[in-house]
């Protein structure tokens, strides 16, 4: 995560108190020691002004804490400059945490406490009692999602455990209030077993109106997404897998617009055989696509490898129809697609060659790529990543706002594979015929059309499948 | 709960809306109507007016789901008159519940996004995984509590399972964020059994600084809380015991002051040995009162019964000094106070004047007292009792947000008895000397002195006690 050609970014944005003698140039010495050094200035405030002394404070992109830290001992190093004090703004965001509770209606008077709380309360518990369906018109179980973790798989970093996994569930709470109206609530468990995970899931899921699990480790994940899902009459749905599958698929569909190519006639090699993978690969059949060759460490994943464990040895059985054996390049001949979930400098320039015409590559380990994009782009029709840095970024937010706020809306009991494949089109067709270039195959994140035309589709499909109790 | 005597209120109101025809002289018939049958109007509104038919919302305040229904037929009834809805203002609030989560900054701009969540949160992950306890300042375990039941002891109507027990938890979020500021978040639970009730929160605490257990039945709710507070490093406290406790204490505190007695001087009754009569009990004794005797169905509660359960077994062996035996009547000799957890019409007259002079009364069976205020006023120095239409109201709102608040400041690893004694001091200290009087002994729920007070001397006691992870 730390390296010498990343750009500064905001993620390691740090704001510098810095008390200046008040005389001409300071500024710009300063401006060009920090430049000189390699960050990027942000703002630059007035805090106080005295006669002698001027204190500033001074917002600094950088690359890392260590090259954070490298800056601002060059800063007190010059004459007239002394650092009265340095923050970092991710973590000051993060204080106190990211999320708050609040109440939707004030409680200042004994009336509004007699309808909200005691004695008035106590009619709306007997009607739930009378029907417990109304818990989902009555109760927060109408639009709210927990977000469960075992802290196994959280980013890049791997089994860090539930309590260093809460800010990016909190992350997962704020996207979903902010871009769906949903609330979200962060939920990690102290256990890593299966029979654990499900029973706690179980147990707590009456107040909530779907589960999206989230960075928990393969093949576990399967495991519990398949038992809760039968347990529970409510959607679970494991981001990681189908959030990522869905926006990849959506890209997909209009890659093959760019290059005018048919799901049935293609040939696609995806490396990394964990959630994500094997989520994608399901929905890429699902799409019509047969001609999935799966790649692991070990080279090409076929039904007469002895080394699988049961997760791969399912994958293998349903994919690789023609059986094809060897390493990631051999099998990489005339791929029109390729799809990388695993992590860096695992495909080269020549393996780009051996592809078919017009290749599609989408290189989405993070965040280090399979290939460079720079690399990649002479050699490839669409190119497409995780990363924010680069055109058409294969993000998850793309898909679970607006697929929890459909299911929710439509009170969805599952979330079933044509709703997935709903919600893919959906992505896809915010980007219109004129729009579409191979730059821009997946809309922005911040495209405010995205989560009602999920959300729609989501729900149209829900009903089509059965799996809505509202009437549509 | 539904009574011919009790006055309407707004726990039970309504909105009706009412085509009427325009001609003078209707809105009187209409008002009259209303009065006649017994209903309270609040607002009257206009909603549309045109030549010859005025439409008018009209609120009315009224009695149970029956008397709203029997105003409204003869409102109906009323020529020139239609009604064209009516709303039920109680469940209006509730729709979509009564609490959300919301982000506490705004998600944007990419610069935002890279901060709250990817790359820059896995900064603040990797810091907590280093420092577990950095949880508490870089999370919302530094301000969240979860409230937790089983929905098996809700309020006055038993055990009506999890979804029915949602609108009361939601209650209490808002009353946590409403008086002091702490994040709650509601958790229902599918299950009764001890042994997975326990399990269960011990997994899902990482994200929580502190556990209210709500409305959980007696006897499991001892053991459950007993088991918590030795497993987790956060508090737990189950509200329906100790903030009943601190407050009835703080009731007596300064009732015993209007009366000029001392604590060990005191006979006391209690009637109804459950979660509340029990932990009532135990910080009387913690005050200095030894001299208690609980009272049950079957009459006092003594050390050679044999019909007790293992609860009540443990009571009779820590109160009771004197082995007193007999019926509750015959208990009341001479007692100072008599403390009622119980129901309705459990004394009466006969009973007050069994007891010893300025006898101090605490009828706090709710919604009916073990004696109406109305009868015992006459014949008792301090009378107190759940209710908020009388004076002395002993409400639990008046511990929990400050006990929670207090504990959460400074990072406390338990309630202990010394916490909630300090409580109890708290809330009668909020009322001088000066403003003391037999009608005043506890102080309104809506007096924004009370929840710091609380807070502040919880904390102080939390150091004392040395279960404090901040320093002092």
């Amino acid at each position: 995560m730390h390296s010498e050609e990343y750009v500064p970014t905001a993620s390691n944005s740090i704001t510098a108190r810095l008390a200046i003698e008040n005389k001409p140039g300071m500024l710009a010495e300063i401006t060009s020691t920090i430049g000189k050094h390699g960050g990027n200035i942000g703002a630059i405030d007035i805090v106080r002004a005295r006669d002698s002394v001027l204190v500033r404070d001074i917002t600094i992109n950088t690359r890392s804490d260590d090259h954070a830290r490298t800056i601002i001992t060059h800063l007190g190093d010059l004459k007239g400059v002394r650092v009265v004090d340095v923050s970092d703004r991710t973590f000051l965001l993060h204080l106190g945490g990211k999320i708050e509770v609040n109440s939707k209606v004030p409680l200042r008077t004994r009336d509004q406490l007699s309808m909200a709380y005691t004695p008035g309360v106590a009619r709306v518990c007997e009607a739930i009692h009378d029907r417990p369906d109304d818990a989902h018109r009555l109760t927060i179980k109408s639009n709210t999602v927990a977000v469960v973790s075992d802290g196994t798989a959280v980013l890049g970093l791997g089994d860090i455990g539930p309590e260093a996994a809460i800010p990016v569930m909190e992350g997962k709470a704020q996207l979903l209030k902010e871009f769906a109206g949903v609330n979200g609530f962060p939920i990690c468990l102290d256990t890593t077993d299966v029979d654990e995970i499900v029973d706690t899931v179980v147990r707590m899921a009456p107040v909530f109106g779907a589960i999206n699990l989230e960075d928990i480790g393969a093949p576990r994940c399967f495991e519990i997404e398949d038992r809760l899902r039968e347990r529970l009459d409510i959607p679970v749905f494991h981001d990681d897998q189908h959030g990522t599958a869905v926006v990849a698929v959506a890209a997909l569909i209009n890659a093959l617009k760019i290059v005018d190519k048919t799901p049935e006639s293609l040939k696609v090699v995806l490396v990394g055989i964990g959630a994500a993978g094997t989520a994608v690969t399901h929905m890429l059949q699902n799409m019509g696509i047969e001609n999935i060759i799966g790649v692991d460490r070990q080279g090409a994943v076929t039904r007469d490898r002895t080394d699988l464990n049961k997760a791969k040895r399912a994958y293998a059985a349903q994919t690789n129809p023609h059986n094809l054996t060897g390493s990631l390049s051999e099998v990489m001949d005339d791929a029109d697609v390729f799809i990388g979930l695993s992590g860096p400098n695992v495909i080269d320039v020549d393996d780009l060659h051996r592809m078919a015409d017009d290749p599609i590559v989408f290189a989405m380990a993070n965040p280090e790529p399979e290939i460079r994009p720079e690399k990649a782009y002479p050699h490839v029709a669409v190119m497409a990543t995780g990363r924010s840095d680069y055109p058409n970024q294969i993000n998850n937010v793309l898909c679970f706002p607006g697929m929890f706020k459909g299911a929710l809306a439509c009170r969805a009991t599952d979330i079933t594979d044509g709703m997935k494949l709903a919600a893919a089109y959906a992505v896809a067709d915010t980007i219109d015929d004129a729009s579409r270039t191979a730059d821009y195959i997946v809309p922005s994140v911040f495209d405010k059309a995205v989560v009602d035309r999920v959300a729609e589709a989501v729900e149209a499909a829900a009903h089509e499948e059965g799996v809505a109790r509202t009437r549509s």
